[in-house]
């Protein structure tokens, strides 16, 4: 077989069988086809696209082409979720204990990551003494004992995707349905989930800018799931603005706790309930959405929740004490305002802006080697359709650095406030299933 | 400027700049910009083409990656002929002489290369003595005296276009027609003509295996050509059946010959006074088509083109006795006639396996180390439309080696007889300005 010819049937539009698919990324892993043969051939998938089967085929490949973890000594259905990312996210770290809390194992690898904030164990980490150095066997004994456990992307997990990943990202062949599903979806499969529940975003602050191309998406990443016998669904949630008000590390671990006690953000105490409801379905803990609702509000208000949460984070070397006294997480110098310059309705707040500002202050990584500052990042004080009087506090900016004059008027770019009420966007769209 | 970037603009269809286009060209030929990228790039353009002023861009630049060869010295205007290629096309070796025995100077540089026969140089080296090892300065020289001089390609032409062709040859990105309009297109132009006049061929034995492709593509190097100031013109011509009769080195010298005395095969003749026609009004020796033709007639009966070829050979080395004694060529030891297993007329000769067995026996290379045998090779005494009794030869073998029941069978697959006549195709489609 020549790489050529194959590059020369996808371009002609055709569909590629398993032999051929695994000559092409098998040799890419092994080096004996070159980056140049796979540009090629990424640019001629963004153009004619993979059948279902394909997906699934490509998938597979990419799982087999590292490690797998194998979580079958962990009691249950092991149930992981993934979000595509935006700004504010706070889910993960409401999810894992609520879900934990109704006997769903939380076996979750997590990462560090670029963006706007640190990754979900950057985030843990603003708890002081917590860690995620545990080996394989601690990870799986505190998951069956705790039903929940985090551990550091550890392993050679997809090499595959990883180089083929780092080459579309030169390559201008990033934007591509099969591509990205294929990506993601093998990396959480290599993870050893039994189910997954996707939670895509859409909007300004999210890589997919438009529903459509989000629902295409979700729907390609469910069929895959589904295709290699992991049951997978998708709600597409909205990113239009950033979710909850914290935007920030050690910020959001305060929000998360927040949000496990009842006390959260309305639009992400909705979102973790109705992510966490197909969650302990799929782990089968309730058989209906309302039932599994129902529950999960159960735990948040008898504080079994907020229970598991401490026990995590003491089992992991962390000061669970923080839970009940947050200001014992980092705290930033200086805590500006920054007041409305006019009275109005909060119309649109550009989540990317946002993102951006809380980067700027030291929230997130822009290359590998940034360091992180925990205590830094944003709230919001306002959202979309909140009114707000001239001077009031539109966001509270926690910096460690006294001038934020470049951070303020991004977050007066972001925000436009307007005479008429807008009302706050709609939340979650849709499912797929 | 990132690559990136020019790789999605072209990606998402649109024109490039001339900044762009020279970052990516000048780029990839000093090798600041990585194959990986450049595949990309080629596929990008292979999906959304290129607009006229981005094909002119893109050949300028080619020619200005490398020399250029200067052949102002040479009096007159210099016409080149530029063929996409076929099977048993001797016409160089017939229009140089021609149209130089008209005072259209001839400053031929030309290659070796692959294929089912040698090339121009290869075919001419079949004439004992005869070399191209000139200096630029004899090559020069030559033609202000002869009119006609080859020089083999030196120095350092169109390294962008190499490059790039190396890399769309193992992409699947060859078959884009502004990239291979604009490759063909600035070897032309840095080769120094001042019009050009191209012979497209179409069927079976080309390139272009259809009419439209061919006539994409002569559009294509013909506005080019024009764009950047030098005259051209194209002939669109058929390559359903191989060209004349002869296919192999010496004996398409032979078969050059015997057109320039006014024998040759009516199609190989018939091309030759189309093109030559185009070639000496360009250069300005005549001013209508009929007139051209009646020119280039009158040179062939009386001598005076054939005449030229002998003093272009001995100029250069050659054994011009070879024209009037022809049996001092290089001759293969076996000749091997093919009967006709029924009786009928020729409906169909396949073009390229004719060729693949031509390079069977040893006429051409399969790679740049193979050996060419300039005796051996192919004489078609039928072609298609032709009338063959059951017995009668169809083709006659000219090979070194006793065994050529390979070779025979190709032959007899190549052919197909029918019980009914069937017309001669038409040789000459079109012709585009």
């Amino acid at each position: 077989m020549r790489m050529v010819d194959v590059i020369e049937k996808k371009r002609n539009g055709y569909e590629l069988d398993k032999e051929e698919l695994q000559f092409v990324i098998e040799g890419f892993t092994d080096g004996s086809i070159p980056d140049y043969q796979m540009s090629a051939f990424a640019m001629a998938v963004y153009f004619k696209g993979m059948t279902q089967e394909e997906r699934v085929i490509l998938t597979q490949l990419m799982v087999e082409s590292g490690d797998q973890i194998d979580l079958s000594a962990i009691e249950g259905v092991k149930v992981d979720k993934h979000s595509t990312g935006g700004v504010g996210d706070t889910t993960t770290l409401v999810l894992a204990p609520l879900v934990a809390a109704l006997d769903v194992p939380v076996a979750k690898m997590s990462g560090r990551g670029l963006g706007h904030t640190g990754g979900t164990i950057d985030k843990l980490e603003a708890v002081p003494g917590f860690h995620v150095e545990i080996s394989n066997q601690e990870f799986i004994d505190l998951v069956n004992k705790n039903k929940i456990a985090v551990i550091g992307q550890s392993g050679n997990l997809t090499p595959a995707d990883k180089k083929l990943y780092a080459l579309r990202d030169v390559t201008a062949t990033v934007d591509s349905i099969p591509l990205i599903a294929s990506s993601i979806m093998s990396k959480k499969i290599a993870a050893g989930a039994d189910a997954i529940v996707l939670d895509v975003k859409t909007g300004d602050g999210a890589f997919m800018k438009n529903l459509d191309d989000a629902k295409e998406l979700a729907k390609a990443m469910v069929d895959i799931g589904n295709g290699v016998g992991r049951k997978t669904k998708a709600i597409i949630s909205d990113m239009s603005q950033p979710l909850g008000f914290a935007v920030g590390n050690a910020l959001e671990i305060k929000e998360a706790i927040d949000t496990l006690s009842g006390n959260g953000p309305a639009d992400l105490n909705e979102l973790c309930l109705t992510l966490g409801s197909h969650m302990i379905i799929l782990a089968g803990k309730a058989d209906t959405p309302e039932e599994a609702r129902q529950k999960l509000e159960e735990v948040m208000k008898n504080g079994r929740a907020l229970e598991v949460f401490k026990t995590f984070l003491a089992s992991q070397g962390g000061d669970a004490s923080v839970v009940d006294n947050p200001e014992k997480l980092p705290q930033a110098k200086y805590i500006i305002e920054v007041p409305a310059k006019e009275a109005g309705f909060v119309a649109k707040i550009a989540a990317e802006e946002i993102g951006v500002a809380a980067m700027l202050l030291g929230a997130g990584r822009a290359t590998k080697e940034s360091e992180i500052d925990l205590a830094v990042g944003l709230v919001l004080n306002k959202k979309v359709g909140d009114e707000v009087a001239k001077g009031e506090s539109i966001v509270t900016i926690h910096a460690n650095a006294e001038d934020v004059e470049k951070v303020m008027n991004m977050i007066y770019d972001a925000y436009e406030i307007s005479g008429e009420k807008t009302e706050a966007p709609t939340l979650i769209y849709t499912e797929i299933h």
